[in-house]
């Protein structure tokens, strides 16, 4: 007997959980609504639509939002270099305020008083999501199912999933369940879960979907340029296949084609999940790694020195705690993605590359921005240069270190380095 | 007419520039003795010392300082992860703390009132091996002919190097010079200057002298395991060798020959020097970046969250920043190398990887530290983890994001994204 | 019928809220023990005893703990000058690791199965003492009855409780009870609740306890001076009351009686609570304001720039937020705390202080360390300064500034300041 | 017979020091303008001129910078609470860059070839000028005569300085030279060199020019009220004197004559300077004391914790130090000076305080943002809260802490709080 009523935005998947998490609400006594953004993953969108209204929504929404997703989350994490635990490009806790947002904006319109989703009680997307949710409306209400403990112990594994698909006549694809979950948009596909949690186990080589592996990779390298306006992409060069990219969403999928032909982008890592959990995750992010080196290396040409260390130590790392933790919809990122222009102004110029099996190679870059001058920089002409304000320059950045040591020598602690670190074994 | 007196220790290399230094200094009435240091470099160094001889250096001291500079330098700069401007591992700045504590130890016991060297009066490391100096000796005199205008006046290109050579009766090698400037060690070598000032001058295929090229690099992949305690490496097994090393420079040396074997660790930027200047380096670092690498990722396994992200911002980007800068001697150095110990307690571990082609491919890890739990990650099972506890996480934490909502709202300013970053552009 | 069973160690206060949790603990079926730590508030101990025991608690405990508090918390804290949100000292979250420790250490021998308390649901020390009790006995099991709904909706206010005690007969006190709540110990006192809730509501002047109000303190100065060894105060000399005090409690102490006695160290703020929450609290920090404003000082004198700048954006921050938010038994304050020796080894001296009427000014320090060089600082005479030092130091500082203001020119940009702040009002 | 030539626009202040610069530039052979500013100092304007032009300045500008000043420098500094090591308002610092870019304005307009300053060859001005001068005009050549040997040398204490004065008719001020250096502006005044030099020397009760003592200031208090908006002072509400000021030079005048009334705003420190000298400085900033006790106050209560934390880590130490070294007109300060709008966006609201005898006392303060929440804060009511998830969020937030706490214990290193600090002593 229904307890319940209201309607309910469900984020859906056309997979087995969300499926069941459709008829479930159903039962619950709710109205239910699917919604599916396109977020440049591979999938039967129309399949997809097809089963949700079959197993029992009311109305299906499926929303377009590659061009967002890549101008206005990508593109600023390109940017700021961001990355979280030195290797993960974000590539999942990118697409979720997009993805959040076209929900929210759909639950809206449609009048739906709650929103639910089929994330795990254990994981990041939960998070993100709700916290996109709250900050955008923060009012609404929130299905979480899998943090329901009628559900989740009703449904305690993969077995009673398929039986209750059964019972409610919920078509199952036929092909085998891969030993992990993925998740997968135009910047990236996760693997997680299944075999991949013991940390010790090496991904199977036929795990890997998007990229060819670095042995089966072209034996000859592939030569490209990417040109830079204030640190965002905007033209990209493939001479190999003759093309010529323009476009901010088109640059980005030429980008993945590249890294998917020659192998690059895969890590494998374990990670810090925010509920603090440790967690083995496996990513392909063929375009990013490769958009990744050469801002990095134009930013080396272009950007100047103090604010380059300011920004890799404030806005890098914390826009990228911000991006994984689910806080894009915060103050704190309101505050912290303000600085970025300011940083990106002078990154402007063109980037060389050669892309051969899993590396991305700096071959040269050019800048008509002036901040780096091959004549002061030479070491065989003075280029203006007096090198005897070096002098000065060590004369007055020796004062202080001086007056260190003679208080060292004063005490018997003449500088001496770290104690071996190796002393103890020895 | 000779007016100077005294006795100068000089950092001399064998090369064209140190022994016109040499001559010159003896030239201008100082007693000069000679000085190496053994940090690894490929160097003939009884060929060295007797050209030392020959210029006129009264005597030639030989240090041999790898060890420390492994144990010492290199291997708490890998439990830190240290990097400069995200690419270049330091291998210079980490080199001349050990030459120049080794270069005042001899100049202290030898009774010298000078030391001087042949830096440049542009770039970093006059400023690495004089501040240096300062913090290990602050009241010892220096002398940086490329810094004095009668030197650097007079010796104004290479040209009138060779003639003052010739006029010195200064042996020359007989080979070309190479249109470049190297500095090697056992950690990396560096390439910089002459053709390469032009910043999209792609290096040539020969200057790269460490390492295989990517390209020519085996086709088959190789799998070794380094283990790690303190975030100290302490084994390496290197199975395809049927090798095994226990020794610390031991293993960084495998290490070297394993990643100049696969064609690890090339890279090509722009930097900024301490002074101010751009410029353009190229370094090969095999070993390290294999190393680094693995500790990383170790360190997903077994550091907390909170002390990876914390030593990250801190430790990691101001010890690189002190190495860079040459602020070794200094009390900044000694704080922040403090703090490192106590972030690697818990780095204990194996890591498997694969080299190949340019690539470390993380295989694999594991560890006894127990930070990680496979039942607790898993997405199989609640191995004691209760799902409703995150519902609480996220109500808490959603508190002063729904009070900000609220805000906008109440404003009309309801959570948006920043502005499409194209938006100026369409 | 009580349904539970097994041992509760019980933080208890004496009030009514700990009373009355003592009798429901034991209504609920559980064993009680009474714990109390004796940091330094004022406090009737033995009356305290009496009517745990008379309430049923079977065991009483007080421990004292101020010299650990002292010596432990807050003399770490005073090294690393810690406050949170520019204001607050800090005061209660520094008493909790003790309290934590000490009940642990209780529990672990008593052989209690549970740990209790009476903080509220919405406020820090909740955290503060749970995360302590998990970072002590990862498995110690909590019962925090102000989080249970069964409790906290019986005992929906003041009225309940009361109401329950008569039926318990709990005594309980004559005094009217105060329109706010209070925590105290020998660092300071809060306010917070009750007619404090309105953040623009200034609080009576009956309310501070500890210190005599500006108004009301002595018209005439008091000149003392406090010498610190590495950081840590170790001599607090009065000369008003031929007064010398040593020992770090005693020290301590002392201050806190000037501090009362001149009106010293009164704030009034609205926080952060940890979970999100704004909140107004008042504080009474008497001894620990002077210590602050003595030990900066002479920091000014004694420690190195670029460690004063790392330590406060690193240490001071970090260490803030650790301790505010109850992350004292954790692998990050493990970390941070590991650099403060480092950064105090030269923090030797003395300070020559005048309190009166609420502030505390500095009349001078000295110190043997000679970081602080009068020649050289001197306007009068070179002392060894070369001022044509400076002129190649602010040569090379300029480098990248030319560089960077060229391309403004070229661009029709040019130095300009940030854009008139009130531009939009006008 | 003079050897140069040229016009230079010289920073006059009236002074014995730059008279005879003027007179010394003039025998060089230069031709002289001389400029003031007046940036709000106590001067009489109109005899400096008529000294200037009697020396033989060939012009003379006085320009009025008092409202950039408080507009462009003084309220961006109180947006960001800046504040140089945890102590000095950075008085004259703010002045800095607006004087130089006054300057420069002139030089530019009146076809000058130089800038000259009268700054000392120790101190951070002379770097704060230049550095200013090269990022507005990198090609302006500056003459620092204090940094030139045969200037230095020839003036080597007050009494050269008084014998050039009297031969070249320079008029000399009748009253006896302070044993101190002045600098004045509106924001503060400081002290310094002399008698300062001994930082265990008490500066003289009659030192102090623009406060009233604290022991000399009234025995009644008097309360005030400020409004923000946006983080701006917008009304200043003094009830005792019935007035109400809105400008914004007003309104900081307005809290200077209240702040020099009440004794509020003297400081006495050690401070490091730019080149690495630690110095004793003196400074009062009356108005500019009140006003970030203020605004910090109103922060609490509007400002979301996490933005206010980036802030306080990264924008306020990094534009303190910044402004401190002469950074403003550089590259970073663009950068960290565009996070400072996104901070303050909330920053709305009315701060009520009391003013006695040195101490600002807050008495409340009231905002509509809606970021604080009586009835979500209260302790007497749940208020919408639900204190059941803080049993989540503390389960959440233990599990890494649990881990590691299991670690511990497995290695025998269960958590123990930092070794007692006075472990060493006893």
């Amino acid at each position: 007997m229904p307890t319940n009523s209201g309607r309910v935005l469900l984020a859906y998947s056309g997979g087995l959980d969300t499926s069941c998490i459709l008829a479930w609400l159903i039962e619950q006594g709710y109205e239910v609504y699917a919604f599916m953004a396109d977020v440049g993953q591979e999938e039967d969108f129309a399949a997809a639509e097809r089963k949700a209204l079959k197993v029992g929504a009311k109305k299906f929404f499926l929303e377009d939002m590659k061009r967002e997703f890549v101008n206005e989350l990508i593109y600023p994490a390109v940017q700021a270099n961001c990355i979280y635990e030195n290797v993960y490009l974000l590539g999942t806790s990118l697409a979720r305020p997009v993805i959040a947002r076209g929900m929210i904006a759909v639950a809206d319109r449609e009048g739906c008083d709650f929103v639910s989703h089929g994330c795990t009680g254990k994981g990041n997307d939960q998070v993100r999501f709700e916290l996109a949710f709250y900050g955008l409306k923060p009012d609404i209400k929130v299905i979480a199912p899998w943090r329901i403990p009628e559900f989740y112990h009703r449904f305690a594994g993969r077995k009673d999933l398929l039986a209750y698909a059964a019972e409610k006549s919920i078509p199952v694809a036929q092909t085998t369940a891969k030993p992990w979950s993925t998740d997968e948009n135009l910047f990236h596909i996760s693997y997680e879960a299944g075999i991949l949690e013991d940390p010790n186990t090496t991904p199977p080589v036929d795990m890997w979907k998007l990229t060819t592996s670095p042995e089966n990779a072209p034996q000859t390298p592939e030569q490209i340029t990417i040109e830079f306006k204030a640190g965002l992409p905007v033209k990209v060069v493939v001479p190999d296949s003759s093309k010529t990219h323009t476009d901010p969403v088109d640059i980005f999928l030429a980008l993945n084609t590249l890294g998917r032909k020659h192998g690059i982008g895969r890590i494998d890592i374990v990670e810090n999940r925010f509920i603090g959990v440790k967690s083995r995750g496996c990513y392909e992010s063929p375009g990013a790694t490769i958009l990744r080196a050469a801002h990095i290396d134009l930013e080396g040409l272009t950007l100047d020195r103090n604010v380059r260390a300011l920004r890799d130590q404030f806005v890098t790392i914390e826009f990228s705690k911000i991006l994984y933790n689910g806080h894009f919809f915060t103050p704190e990122r309101e505050f912290i993605t303000a600085a970025i222009p300011a940083s990106q102004r002078t990154v402007n110029g063109v980037v060389k590359l050669k892309l051969y099996k899993g590396n991305v190679i700096i071959e040269g870059r050019e800048s008509s921005e002036g901040l780096y001058d091959e004549q002061q920089a030479s070491m065989d002409e003075l280029g203006g240069f007096e090198p005897s304000d070096t002098t000065g320059f060590i004369a007055i950045e020796s004062i202080r270190i001086k007056k260190w040591a003679q208080a060292n020598i004063a005490k018997g602690q003449a500088g001496v380095a770290p104690k071996d670190v190796y002393g103890s074994r020895i």
